[in-house]
């Protein structure tokens, strides 16, 4: 059901013609595709630098790591969703791609499992 | 219930000790950290070009256009997905994180909503 | 000679331990080396997009995009040039790797050419 | 007189339209502007872990860490040297607007410096 994603979708498609003044996804949209794209870079980098942060972190710095990676990694999902909605695509066709190639839709599991191993 | 992201990361989670000659995913997390994250690297910057192929695509062009953007988010999102799991998180965090900002997880939803408007 | 960038980097080297309120450089420091690698990132991205503008633009906006492109290059070496000399290192070693690889300080250039063709 | 930049854009500027098959530079070339910046993203993903490392290195890695770092940003700088000649530009014009920022062509300097302090 990928209720979350599901949810997302929604509330970034009622967002997407809203207020740019007080939506972010509105100025977002508005600011157009490069401003999205530029967001989609950087949070990749932050992604990058939270999980080398992560990886060296001692216990007293694990928790922080942690979320901070949670945070960089749950910011560059949502502006890849806000990409693909500019762009009319939304989450179910990554979910559909990612289905075809691990085989996690159920019964194609063992069959598309069988033909490629990623 | 987010069945698609819970089913591959159970693949994911299967494959990370398996055999580094037949399975992508445990030579990536035989191959370390740095190795993962230069995919994310890479995989963002396809996202990137893929969304400017699409915008500048003309009709003939725009099916192929659209397949290769999903391809490159669902590449982007499976290689986060296997930085988080080289780390010991997984999607259920970043879900979590994603609904605790957009107030997606059902009775929270109006509470949040009216408290940030992202 | 190298004079552009033997200068930048003298004055990259005065500015560093600067006043962060005054000068940039100071404050990318004091900030540290993740903050840095950030903007690298950002540039690298915006060099990328600033590139498929010009590639894209009809005549009216090709001065207007080559100037960007130029502007987010010139980001991208700065940038690169603050991350060496956060940690030490500077310019003069790029050019002698870039010398060394393509042969072209001089008399080694004939040989190293034969050696390799980059 | 920025002879290294000066002389590899030469190299860059003859090998552009050879033969792809023994150039890397005339490969780059023919397969197009997204292939070269698929690498500038590679190569600045790879710089920030490059740097990572050298941050992170122990005195036994350092020489190897910093000779990773210098050999990165070499690729950084000459993958964004060939966009920039596949677009018709080139070194001299980075230059001349890293110069015009933090006047360092001479006399302007001074006066550029108290103007603004980047």
């Amino acid at each position: 059901m990928n209720d979350t994603l599901e949810r997302l979708a929604q509330v970034l498609s009622e967002r997407r013609h809203g207020d740019a003044q007080s939506s972010y996804v509105a100025s977002l949209h508005q600011r157009g595709l490069n401003k999205i794209l530029e967001k989609v870079g950087e949070e990749s980098t932050e992604l990058i630098l939270a999980a080398k942060e992560l990886e060296a972190a001692d216990a007293s710095r694990l928790e922080g790591a942690r979320l901070e990676l949670i945070k960089e990694t749950a910011d560059l999902w949502f502006h890849s969703l806000v990409t693909l909605s500019h762009l009319g695509l939304g989450h179910r066709d990554v979910l559909a791609e990612l289905e075809r190639r691990f085989g996690v839709s159920g019964l194609e599991e063992k069959a598309s499992r069988s033909a490629h191993s990623q």
